[in-house]
């Protein structure tokens, strides 16, 4: 396969180059647009999502081009020389703004803005979409699940049943999310992410006796041994074999780190296994789970006073499990200094036309209280109105307010600092906490309040009225 | 972000790097092992999958490999100089036995068989399951779209909700289970697949007005335009401006291709819009369709008698929902001469030991009558019985037999020829047509038997006979 890193260009739908090519002999090719980056459903029934994605996006944009076996492969699909010639030298140019990427962002607010020619703005659509959807998508859910966790280790398992290579991103947004660490050693060097593992089944079945495959292991690892404890029998077989090689251990002066259970009831066994090491006063060696774990799962086991130590999440973490996609879209608001609009047949499926800026306001307490959407040029506003119900009004004014994007690529440039995903992760945990309780719960979570200014209510309106005027 | 095909070698969880590296210690790294990949559950509560991803494994495999940067990596990780040196020079060098990439599979069958040194085996597992998994998965929901699309056009518009880099892959495997082209740029290049597109409420949106949008539009692509016709009003205004360009085309001696419909209610909107078209004389003009489309969407939309020509389905088919992932495990099931077993709480996770073949019985018609697993060395069986209650038993003595697996892989050489998607695809359509229609069903579909012969089963009866004595 050929590589992405030197095909950048190609990474998007036909129609967007179809359609830059008419724009480049339409002469509208020069007039700026805006585009907002936005979603309209919380994942997993749930009241948040946390943003991710960004530093993929922007290091890709940053390299996004054409080259002539590119060139080659579109001419055969139909695009016409002048236009090839245009995208030989392409480079994207606009500017972009964001929000910080581990941020905490709900339904409708233009996450991401994207300010500059149609051209440019029309090729990176499709992957912008496929690189911020899908990284948010699975660090919402990390996020869900360490919430369950809470400091015990959570480690990303997934890469196996990941959707093909977006196992690499997966394993980073796990990461932002709250995973401690991935299995998955390409996401591991590539993005520097702690890395970890235990043992399979197939090395224990690969020698006579279970025993056998434990003191091997121990004896090349004697210091960061797990001992997978299920491949015949937990309590009857893996238990007891691992208590005679952590004893083994102890007289060389090491310590079995822990075991692990991957099959069975994860409660009963975790309490059952915690008794057995505990009264061969064996309470260091901690049990790890996995098989099949999601947040409902480990907040049932919590409940059910599960003594588990550690958690290695796989499929439901890497695939987003029951949601597959977050439906961010990437809608025109502005092109050429005129709004612009989609109406829909569906009233939420209308766009808010112009340029925008969220505003974010906190309680006293540093809580966050309502976000409002606000046309750029707003200097504040006073109260913010539901988006379809005007009359649904809230005051913000005096609260304490922050604005939520900013300039994060101009001129084919990053401007912002590369971080590790774990230092995206320690920014989400300080909004996480922010975060009033009532928009965490799994079940029926309170909806954050997203309003709009009057300003940009009034444009909205203005054009809808307009429209509704010419079709009738 | 660096390139995986310059990193494959890291392509994998730690823990079979930690194995490996065990495995190097122990004396053990020449032991011949055998490897199965099969699956337990066929995913969309359907009744087969459609197997997908052989090529591109071949493909790295045969390119599987460790760089000074890896190994620095590694070092850093933990891993030790000896076992370093080692993978220096590391090549995948095992064989691997496949059904071919379109096979109409079944659970429990092993689909794929590898057969080499312990730390080969273990070094591509993640990576053998992660192309497997996620190809036959997205081959299969495409092979139930076009099940109902019947001889329709079906485009991939998926890679905006791709998860991450996976919408690569996913177009591939769409292709293989029967879409005839995608949207996806890349994959195209990538794999030989028709590329294809049509228009984005962006471009209708930039223009004053929609009826300026579809002109220059059409200008600039006279033979090719398909016009999205809801951005403001579909019956109102879409449909009437395209039909005012087509007869503008029509003066020039061109000719509309279509419109696309992406919202409302696609059954109503399509038979509204055929006959406004029709009632034009545009009766060429064809009606394409798209938003939130899947198999059970457009069954429903058949049954109601819709007027559309072809579907674009996006998000549903490269993300496989509702399934997420296909259950594809990877077992050891011999070493050293010896086959292997792992027992679990749970009867059906207990494996099936030693080397095996696959036998495929057709009955006179030539349809698929039942799957036979087979002990390798077995010529032929007279019966087959049920894997887990043995008493039930099928004669298939008579009946004609194709052993379904071929070598594909040896001594690190692929040695099948290349094959487009779309060659792939002509394969499976063969082989769909040989599947029982009752095996095609949404809704409980009948399951397809898969019998063991007696000396594969009396192998696991008296190995499992051994583990319980053990144990007790």
């Amino acid at each position: 396969m050929r590589t992405l890193t030197q095909n950048t260009g190609l990474y998007t739908d036909f129609y967007e180059l179809t359609m830059a090519q008419a724009y480049f002999y339409s002469g509208k090719e020069n007039e700026t647009s805006i585009f907002d980056y936005f979603f309209r459903t919380n994942p997993y029934k749930g009241g948040y999502i946390v943003f991710a994605g960004l530093q993929d996006l922007l290091t890709i944009l940053s390299n996004f081009s054409y080259n002539d076996e590119n060139l080659a492969f579109l001419k055969q699909a139909g695009l016409k020389d002048e236009f090839l010639d245009y995208l030989k030298s392409f480079r994207f140019k606009g500017k972009i703004y964001s929000m910080r990427e581990g941020e905490i962002a709900f339904p409708y607010e233009p996450i991401l803005r994207v300010e500059g020619n149609m051209i440019e703005c029309l090729l990176i659509e499709t992957l912008l979409l496929n690189y911020l959807n899908f990284q948010s998508l699975i660090a919402t859910k990390a996020c869900r699940i360490r919430s369950v966790i809470g400091d015990k280790a959570f480690v990303d398992f997934g890469l196996r049943r990941a959707q093909g290579l977006g196992g690499i991103h997966a394993s980073r947004a796990a990461i932002i999310g709250g995973a401690n660490a991935t299995s998955n050693v390409y996401a591991a060097f590539n993005y520097q992410i702690p890395v970890s593992g235990t043992q399979a089944h197939a090395w224990v079945q690969s020698f006579d006796k279970e025993i056998d495959a434990f003191r091997q292991y121990a004896e090349i690892n004697p210091d960061s041994s797990v001992l997978l404890v299920d491949t015949y029998n937990t309590l009857k077989s893996g238990i007891p074999n691992a208590i005679l090689i952590a004893k083994e251990l102890e007289d060389k002066g090491h310590k079995l780190v822990g075991i692990r259970l991957d099959s069975g009831d994860l409660a009963y066994l975790s309490k059952k296994g915690r008794e057995m090491l505990d009264k061969e006063k064996l309470d260091y060696v901690q049990i790890f789970a996995s098989n099949q774990l999601n947040e409902y799962v480990i907040k049932s086991l919590n409940e059910q006073g599960a003594k588990i130590d550690g958690y290695g999440v796989g499929t439901e973490l890497v695939t987003g499990n029951d949601a597959g996609a977050l439906d961010g879209v990437y809608k025109l608001v502005e092109n050429a200094g005129k709004p612009c609009l989609k109406v829909s047949e569906n009233i939420e499926k209308t766009t808010l036309p112009g340029r925008k800026k969220v505003m974010r306001y906190l309680d006293k307490d540093g809580k966050f209280f309502r976000d409002g959407i606000l046309l750029f040029e707003e200097e504040k506003t006073k109260h913010i109105s539901h988006p379809f119900h005007q009359h649904k009004t809230t005051e913000v004014d005096g609260y304490e307010a922050e604005e939520l994007t900013q300039k994060v690529m101009e001129d084919g440039k990053v401007l912002i600092d590369q971080q590790t995903p774990g230092e995206i992760n320690a920014y989400l945990q300080k909004r996480f906490a922010q975060l009033p309780d009532e928009h965490k719960r799994f079940i029926s979570p309170h909806i954050y309040k997203v309003g709009v200014s009057d300003e940009a209510l009034n444009l909205k309106n203005e054009m809808l009225k307009g429209i509704r005027k010419k079709m009738n």
